[in-house]
């Protein structure tokens, strides 16, 4: 690829996510990406193979572009409690914090493509399974530090922190509430102190 | 409007809300309507004068169909807590029970319309509200019964139940998890033993 195609490509995708996450996948079309891009329709083909590919594209560009900004501030915290709340506090949130225009596309894109079979939900689904994955092993470091109980069901904490995180979503960018990061407190709070040995 | 009208109208907004329930509202288009009932695209501008009123037009009937299943046999239980066990009982999953291909069209148009203006959005905030309310009935009859404490906040309450919900949207329609009902029940326990008296 040219340095030229290559440039295009992150352009396509920038735009792609921004558009995402105002409008959802179905808001992103071809042509649209192609206008921003200032190519063809066409010549959007040369740098994707379908429009599943773009979209696939676009979502492995959301995780390479939350990353240092959920992520990474995470773990430099240290193992327990510590990076139990940096987690809350980095990925609540984060999609406004990182400058999209919109919300988090991954969880736009969990009711979008819940009922419909295509690769692209295969990818979301696979996604959202490895997200749920480290969300588990930040919460079992700190039950094997003894600072959360040691019956913890941690599938289940994290089951009931991903609906905290879906209420607070809807509280902040459907509803608009003054109030969505301080309800989301006091419900990581109370989640918390059930989880307390 | 004559008979045969009326049963067109009544043939587009079902077989609408079926799609809308699958692909959300970007997937109910005029020509995969009219295809549906059978006539012209221009056709349904003889029952609709824009994309917007029919897509208005579409969650009135979501409210309508869902009603007796939902609304109906809750309050056919007495106030308090069993009102409240009733609620969840009947909304947590409904659209599956009503028959509906997908999942529930106003949990997914809250994901899907939370960043752009329009009438359609407005709607949902609308919907979105007086659903509030009526949980928010519900609970503080509870309240007044001394079922639930007296000093609970129940805004905060229902803001975590419908975290629960979507929480339980996610996991039983995008996961398809065989534990999606039973991880509800846990948090609706637990959410309910932080607010006893």
């Amino acid at each position: 690829m040219s340095k030229k195609q290559a440039n295009t490509s992150e352009k396509l995708l920038e735009f792609g996510v921004r558009l995402m996450s105002q409008e959802g996948l179905s808001g992103v079309t071809l042509g649209r990406l192609a206008q921003h891009a200032g190519i063809s329709k066409s010549g959007v083909f040369a740098h994707f193979s379908s429009k599943a590919d773009v979209e696939i594209a676009l979502l492995d560009h959301v995780a390479k572009f939350s990353a240092p900004r959920v992520l990474d501030p995470t773990f430099r915290e240290p193992p327990g409690l510590p990076r139990v709340h940096a987690i809350v506090r980095n990925w609540f949130g984060w999609a406004g914090r990182a400058g999209l225009p919109g919300g988090c596309p991954i969880a736009a894109a969990m009711f979008e493509l819940d009922d419909v079979e295509s690769p692209v939900r295969d990818k979301v689904v696979e996604m959202e399974e490895q997200w749920r994955g480290v969300l588990e092993t930040i919460v079992s470091e700190a039950v094997q530090l003894g600072e959360l109980r040691a019956d913890l069901d941690v599938e289940q904490f994290v089951w009931e922190l991903c609906g905290i995180y879906l209420s607070h979503h809807v509280s902040s960018r459907f509803n608009r509430h003054p109030k969505a990061d301080e309800r989301a407190q006091v419900a990581v709070n109370a989640l918390l102190a059930r989880a307390l040995p």
